[in-house]
């Protein structure tokens, strides 16, 4: 990747050309918050909608739309921030026209099963993937939602490949610094295990309780009473089906682990209530209580 | 209650002495709002902790602190803002001083067991007693949080018995609607089953969630990639040990009778899974958005 021998160069941006593949929340966002600290040149815009990127055009997220070979030709950077079935895809169209110096990532919530399209992909051409996933908000959709600040303070996940440049890696964590993020690096399969533990097993739960409540004889009452616990417990349940459908299936197994491990859980504090056990009921929530509180003054999330 | 007759005198205002038993926020919410619309003459408070009395009385929230014998002597309307498990002591330290004039109310959560231990507690006087339960937050705590926007477009429930008198539920209901709040009225069984669906089982879940979390060998790593979904989802566990334990309780049978329902629903969605069957994953998941989406739209709580 050329751009990272850029900083020789002060009058030559990070990243000279960026291709922004999907121009919604988290690509719009990536595009706009390294355009905001003047890390980028040229930004080009790759979307399925028509509508999406000439309102990423009108906004000045992109400035330009392309395909995705014109894509492969010209960007020094290319970030895929489509939903994770769509990566593949994305890559096998890229391959052809993809020069060997272009760096790509990727904003996939799942890793191992993203590694596995990518190799499968881009064959020979692996080494120009770095599998990525930043950890940040998406509840709002589309460009119009696009925030330079959304990765401010926020994590993002690197799942380097053995064939990466060190180069190439270290390029990468500096163009994600300038978004303000900060970044960790570890194994797909470790990325895959804890995010099925705090982000996919909650989005499970979420959409599983509101859809028995939505599907109760009594619904209308119950969603009457509803108050502000239940808009937080299910906000996540609004998300994408379409987005959460992939997710669940390509991180299947590791999903399917850790549900047995709340159940487990779910079945002890079923007993104690079962039992009128006010003690064991109190340390239980007392326990959840103070991990939130700690990790609500910790995230900077709440 | 005379309060109920004086809206044939402009001078006196609808409460003229109000006692809140409990000075937080939603003790405190509800003296300020009804001071703000010029409801109530004078506010007495009564509480445990002198820390929270005096501030309540530098806030303005209160206009004395005084014991619950005074509160029962002096007030119209007394508020009853504990938990649910101190309602009972309340009622019985109360009686003694109790004019028969005075009504009182409360905020508790469950209703079935509030209302056997007020008959239990009041005897004859039962009927001065209109079983309530406003649906406001309740993340923030003690009389700094109290707000008297609390209760603008949130619904009260309240649960009347057979012994009150009709003009006291006007009075009382007019009083709620001076907070800005809608008033339901419904019997204690249906509020406490509603309750247990969409704010009893998902503090359950997501505390014992939060606590799989918290327990795990790798809960440092899990928390440090927990986003913006893991915050909403557990927001409602940091929430206090006792107050919660204390609902749990109370409303056993009707919380355990619904976590049945949820774990079957979780039983049919997860075989869905381990099936890898993405066209019943999308049905559920969009059946839950659209129900998600509906509500928050119409709620004007998201």
């Amino acid at each position: 990747m050329t751009s990272a021998h850029s900083t020789a160069e002060p009058t030559r941006p990070l990243v000279p050309v960026l291709a922004v593949v999907g121009v919604g929340l988290i690509g719009g966002s990536f595009a706009a918050a390294l355009r905001a600290s003047g890390a980028v040149g040229k930004v080009l815009g790759v979307g399925r909608n028509a509508a999406s990127l000439a309102t990423a055009r009108t906004l000045g997220i992109i400035d330009e739309a392309v395909s995705l070979e014109r894509a492969g030709q010209e960007a020094d950077l290319i970030f895929l921030a489509t939903p994770v079935g769509a990566i593949a895809t994305a890559l096998g169209a890229l391959k052809a026209s993809l020069r060997p110096s272009t760096l790509i990532t990727d904003a996939g919530s799942t890793k191992v099963n993203v590694v596995a399209a990518a190799r499968e992909a881009l064959g020979q051409s692996i080494g120009q993937f770095i599998p990525g996933h930043p950890i940040a908000g998406a509840e709002k959709t589309g460009p119009e939602a696009a925030d330079p600040q959304l990765y401010r303070h926020r994590n993002v996940v690197l799942t380097p490949l053995e064939e990466n440049k060190a180069a190439d890696k270290v390029a990468l964590t500096r163009i994600w610094e300038r978004c303000g993020a900060r970044v960790i690096s570890m194994e797909p399969e470790a990325h895959d295990a804890a995010l099925a533990s705090v982000s996919h097993v909650p989005h499970f739960l979420s959409s599983v309780f509101m859809w028995q409540v939505a599907t109760a004889q009594d619904s209308d009452l119950r969603m009457t009473l509803a108050g502000s616990g239940f808009r937080d417990f299910t906000r996540i349940a609004a998300g994408s089906p379409e987005v959460w459908r992939d997710i669940f299936l390509t991180n299947r197994p590791a999903i399917l682990a850790e549900l047995q491990e709340v159940k487990a859980a779910l079945e002890r504090a079923e007993l104690a209530l079962q039992g009128g056990d006010g003690q064991e009921l109190q340390d239980f929530l007392e326990r959840a209580a103070l991990a939130r509180r700690f990790w609500g003054s910790r995230s900077g999330l709440s």
